[in-house]
């Protein structure tokens, strides 16, 4: 499983007051203790700041790279804000995300194009949010069409099928897991990704059904997570779910897990 | 989905202790918790008995039924003490199970042919355990076949693909729900059910592996489980799993659910 640790995001109290307050350490702490805990990405999105997205974004850049060889996944709907986290980014990146809406589309492309970056490819459009397997299937051929003749590598796309919550409508769980595997299906190599919060809106307990919904995605072949990495029980799921799911042999990562004391 | 309760087992030494006794308040006891619990059905065993089987499966049979309207699922390889225990069963029970074992199979078949009874058909032959989709679809192909020439509806069958554990063979767990997969397609309006402890077997955190592997099954299609339905972990993660399958309508199992403590 590829791990997008989540946690610096602006929209989160802390993370806004330290940005705001430029204070450096407190950023890198939340970089490193992800790290540690098992991201292979550190996403970074400073989205909440209109105008001053580009800058904070350059800088939550530099400053995690500062204490961590981890990639950063540079998280924002705006291509310009990419732009400049890449002009300081160290390696290879994560981009999230593309998607299929017309002009961020349009100008996200030729950044990306014939790069080794790795995208998030995000099933979203202008014609709206998608619904059913079909409308997220439609969505994904033609970026993931898109972005093999712009000369990006199968293996570095990360479709993901945008998670809707179950409380809204009982069918939008098997739809997006029924996504994820015809995706896996269709595209041979690639990857697919997703936060998954959004499935438990509206609903009680929702760490748990959010757990619940990692293990059923995981069944149905799902490869990278964008989650807090700390949360010890998501990431125990994780671990169980892959060792049953056939990717961890001689279950090796789930006895380090519980040796850990990540799995009790 | 539909629950087997499988606490009357005389491999557990309570109940064990309590058939010797000819204790039945105990053993009504258990059955009552297990109905009031959400079981459909409520599992009765006394394989350990040798040559007392018939007598003591007939017992349980008789006692369960004395406090609860669950029907009973008469869980024996041994023929003969099905028979015994269908001679004092009111109402429809299930046969907990038919193989493809030929000495099983002969002798069962004549019981079941014609019946509206439900049968557990577990993926089993001769030639020992399966392993691959392959091997189990191998079997399930000529037992339901059977089944269904010897006039037992498809709605009545609950293929059981066996599970095996995944510290053996890290691909054990793909190949089990895989296999669930399979069957619900081949055989339309077909059931499948599982005792899945087996999963765990050499690791440690074994309920926790377990939760996580019906989980998975559900996800895949399980619409049946002999499981503890005391177990209030393992009956959260299925009211969860079935909301996200969208076998919940307006999530109200999960609501109610979350209402009676069950999912905390």
């Amino acid at each position: 499983m590829i791990i997008i640790g989540e946690l610096i995001n602006a929209s989160r109290k802390a993370i806004k007051a330290a940005i705001e307050a430029g204070d450096g350490a407190a950023i890198q702490k939340v970089a490193v203790d992800q790290a540690e805990a098992g991201a292979d990405y550190i996403d970074v999105n400073a989205g909440i700041f209109v105008g001053k997205e580009s800058e904070y974004l350059k800088w939550l850049v530099e400053t995690v790279q500062q204490v961590t060889d981890k990639p950063c996944a540079i998280d924002s709907p705006d291509p310009a804000a990419i732009e400049a986290a890449l002009s300081v980014h160290k390696g290879t990146p994560m981009i999230n995300s593309i998607s299929l809406e017309k002009e961020r589309y349009e100008k996200l492309m030729p950044i990306i194009a014939g790069t080794d970056m790795k995208v998030i490819a995000l099933c979203m459009s202008d014609a709206g949010m998608p619904q059913t397997v079909e409308d997220r299937m439609k969505i994904a051929d033609e970026l993931v069409g898109g972005l093999l003749r712009n000369n990006v590598a199968v293996a570095n796309i990360f479709v993901d099928p945008l998670v809707q919550p179950v409380s809204v409508d009982s069918t939008f769980g098997v739809e997006f897991v029924n996504a994820i595997e015809q995706i896996v299906k269709t595209f041979p190599g690639i990857h697919t990704a997703c936060g998954l919060s959004n499935i438990s809106y509206g609903l009680p307990s929702r760490k748990f059904m959010n757990q619940t919904f990692m293990t059923m995605a995981i069944a149905k072949g799902l490869d990278g997570a964008i989650i807090n990495p700390l949360d010890q029980k998501m990431m125990a799921n994780i671990i169980a779910a892959e060792a049953l799911a056939g990717k961890d042999n001689f279950c090796m990562n789930y006895l380090k897990a519980f040796r850990a004391g990540v799995i009790v």
